[in-house]
């Protein structure tokens, strides 16, 4: 099987929403929900797409021939790139009847964990989402991230439990997803948290604990004063809150912000191929998370499907870094990148 | 009924000129006049669009989870959200046979009274539009906004006779329909207001008046020298004069030469959404006018489209806070907000 | 007759490549010559128009109600509006038989002249153009600006004769003609003027001296010097030479630099409308000029196409400088406009 | 025959890849390779292509007439136009069957032998492409500079034995083509040059070497270290990595690094016409390499389409010297040029 089939194959199986397109930008499923298309007008997909095309690559092949080492660090354990599959749920409703959120889930932990990567993994409403994916996580030996949604704290101690038996190295919460209705409709309302309520939560994880959805430097600082041991740049894809910018442009004011604390920097939104992660690592991200793609890839070929993804953005990885004399990841600055004054 | 079928039966409703568009863009209409096009080369109702879409929202949930307060206070009065239905006139002519002026001011009153928020109704060469329109804004209590075309001070005393008599809150003048032939074409011919002109028709309003229509600080200077309460910063959709500038590119500077004055500022011209109330505020408007989608919701719905439509913005203003973690109006400033430097 | 009316007709007297278009911007006749169409890849043509479209009216009612003052002196003449019509030449090459050069310059002279403004004639290899254009300027009673063609200087001579013949009250010279091949192909080629050429000339005209064709402050200092009474600021429409800035972005600096100086600086290049006129004025011109529309004007309506033509340009500005509170000319400057910063 | 005539029949000779577009502007080939396309999204082509339109030229003809001289030194020698045939590779493959990489730049050549200046020759995996390329420039008394990949030395040496034997001028390397799979996957995989590296590759050289794919001062730097004698400013139309910089956006301030150095700057990338040429001179280039129009001209018109294409460059050239005021290649400078601030 190639990637070119695994797209191919796809584009039968994805449901009426997604259209699988060759270059997923935001532009075919505009502002339709449910489906892969974003909230209100819809435009935060596509500008958290653009704005990666305008940040441009330095290269530079006047250096020593080398092998680049794209490994990445993250709490202590070592990842073959600085990638993350991330978190996707209610798979049917959004995509087509091929997989539950479930066997979504076990297919791309499986595959991440193949390539040497982890996969976060989706919640939902239905507890059997959080248990399976978690029993995923433990056959992975604990390499993936379960990510649970910003429910009561009651919901997130159950869900926490799951998580702990899994031996997962992390656990993550997108806290931006206080926008989905189905939490707001909760009683008590579900979603935001304060800095005091998510530092319980990050106590309670026990893990190092990952906060999703960061999208100004005052949201990265109270992660950080909450103890959260990283963060992930994201406006959720567009499907929380209409007209975000892209995640491109305040990812490098948010880095700065946290530069030498200690607290790790991810990025999403847009990422699409291994020079767009080359991209984010030179506007300071320690490492990224692609979503969409993944769903393709995994509607498309299944675990062999999300290997040949992984694949495809590790070539074009290793290229990106050769042909600009980055042999490991701590070479990529803001020198090898290019934009506009 | 939905919004949405609200916008299905406009269409059918809607005369040759408007397209009851899914987005009101000013694109569709270009520069026809009848009908809601705007002047000339027809670009500036096009621009007051787009430039609220550059304005970029900042997420951030990580705080309390609240329930906004949406209130708004204007001239002592609390309205339900700062959201108020800007003033159209000849229906007729630019829409279709459904409504005459009168009726259709009446529906809006009417709507907008049951929803919390004030109209704004629209004048005419014949004495029955105000006339009819101040006798609906009397019985909604005097939560309506009679506002005066700049005619000679005769007519505008004759004029502001009956909007006294409606117990109305407070009066506006759209004195930028000075560029409107049916007022040029008067004997003596009508139009712009000197200060000491609108120093008199403020102090004959004898309520809070509300100059509508300014595009620059020196003119919101003039404003507030002849003691006006608040100012509009409108470019009346384009439809006066050709080629402005976009509301939202002068509204900044404008609201911070008036803050502190105690000189209210709201602004109108291509708001469409929520979320673009919320950029509005955090520009420094205290509210805004919004006009076409009101008529598509009348023509669509009656006085239930224009209540559905209210409901949509103040849900999609609602849902914004929360993800801004701007608890009031107040709380939403330009901190709430990313622009492109 | 409208000018509706006129433009209908145009359009089917029109030759091959001009389209007639409702708005003449450049783009349905590309980058093709003979016609309209610009040299090269063809956008000067096209940016020309769009860079007018990019600065934005200031408006303002906050002020009496006026009839404003358009009236323009040049010269010490003084014209009804600061309006010239623009010299165009080779008339049945770019579009088609309806008009000779000769009486094309006839009709254009004729119906500026009975709008109260003046226009330059266009020159030809056949000596009979500018026999002809100075004989319509004379029966104008020297209300029109023969513009000589940069030949060498014993045919500027004879040209020039017939120009003071004409009792014109000024003469001007497309110095950028020099691109043309009809001059470049001479023996010896025509073309350039030195500073100490162009004095001579300036000299040996006797009336005021109008060099077009400046784009540079460089240019616009030694037209200066050379002793012209006023410069006009143009690209040739494109059809001289490639790719070169907009009019309207090199306006501004070469205003400023001539402020003072006692020379007139007049403008042209996608100016279209009554508001791009007062841009103009705003951005430091004196005056403009206007070439294509007249043609279309020409075409469709003969002297009486011209005259709708001008009071449709009339009416424009007059109704801007309104709306923008601006009494005369004189009160029409930096202010009056908004520009991105 | 004609140069619209070549550009027509190249039309017909191209291959399925190659449109053989009137402008090469990296559109309608895209992002697919094999073809003339670009590497990855294929946006590099197109950029390069769109960034020379924003630069544009200050026209003046207030000067003598003069005949502009067009000549440029390179390493002692004086070629007629300060423009160079750049090397293609691979033209059965790219293109169609017409040519071998061996005719081809047998053609190429000879046509730009008999108009004053020189081609840089392809490389290829096949020994006899450099066999042949060298023959045809010993045929052309040297004019001509033999292009090395960057093999392994022991393969480059081969080479240069060849490129000596033709008493080339000059000879080149593109390093950037580090990024093809052949050089990748050879054993050891050649490709990047470390500053020592090159500089041994330098002084096996004995003439004159120019280093093609700088994109960076860094690098720019590197090569003036390493002893080239010129280098190119190049990412190698697109081909090599995607989304770089176009060359135009960064070789204002190599050019300046590298000023005063005796290190020569060329240029590619998207340049198609002797405006284009006159903006690179302007941006600090000492000359341009020109690629895919050869490659049109070649398969449309043999080596007299490569002459006419020669002869369209300098005549636009001249033409633009000429309406700029500027008599010789040293007199174009940033004052030649207006960019936007």
């Amino acid at each position: 099987m190639t990637y070119q089939e695994v797209l191919e194959k796809a584009r039968q199986q994805l449901g009426p929403y997604c259209k699988g397109c060759a270059v997923c930008n935001g532009r075919a499923c505009g502002n339709r929900m449910p489906g892969p298309g974003a909230k209100g007008v819809g435009d935060t997909a596509i500008r958290n797409y653009d704005k990666w095309a305008e940040i441009r690559v330095n290269m530079d092949t006047l250096c020593e021939n080398f092998v680049p080492d794209t490994r990445c660090e993250l709490f202590g354990r070592i990842f073959r790139y600085p990638i993350f599959a991330g978190p996707v749920g209610a798979v049917r409703l959004h995509y087509s009847d091929l997989y539950t959120d479930m066997t979504y889930n076990e297919v791309l932990v499986r595959g991440c964990a193949a390539e040497g990567i982890a996969a976060f993994t989706g919640d939902g409403s239905d507890p059997d989402v959080m248990r399976m994916a978690t029993q995923a996580i433990a056959k992975a030996g604990g390499i993936g991230v379960p990510t649970i949604k910003p429910w009561n704290l009651e919901v997130i101690r159950d869900k926490m439990d799951l998580a702990k038996a899994s031996g997962c190295f992390a656990m993550a919460m997108d806290v931006d997803a206080a926008g989905l209705p189905f939490l707001k409709n909760m009683e008590p309302p579900a979603g935001s948290k304060s800095v005091e309520e998510l530092r319980q939560i990050v106590e309670m994880a026990g893990v190092p604990f990952i906060v999703k959805g960061v999208m100004t430097v005052r949201g990265a600082m109270k992660a950080k004063e909450a103890g959260a041991a990283a963060i992930i740049v994201s406006n959720h894809g567009g499907r929380v809150l209409d007209q975000c910018p892209a995640t491109a442009e305040v990812l490098p004011e948010i880095a700065a912000a946290l530069k030498g604390s200690g607290v790790k920097v991810l990025v999403d939104g847009g990422i699409r191929s291994g020079v767009d992660v080359f991209k984010a690592l030179a506007l300071g991200a320690d490492g990224v998370l692609i979503a969409r793609p993944f769903v393709t890839a995994a509607y498309g070929g299944g675990e062999e499907g999300v290997r040949l993804y992984i694949q495809k953005l590790a070539a074009e990885l290793t290229d990106t870094m050769q042909m600009c004399g980055t042999r490991s990841l701590a070479e990529i600055g803001p020198d090898s990148v290019w934009m506009k004054k």
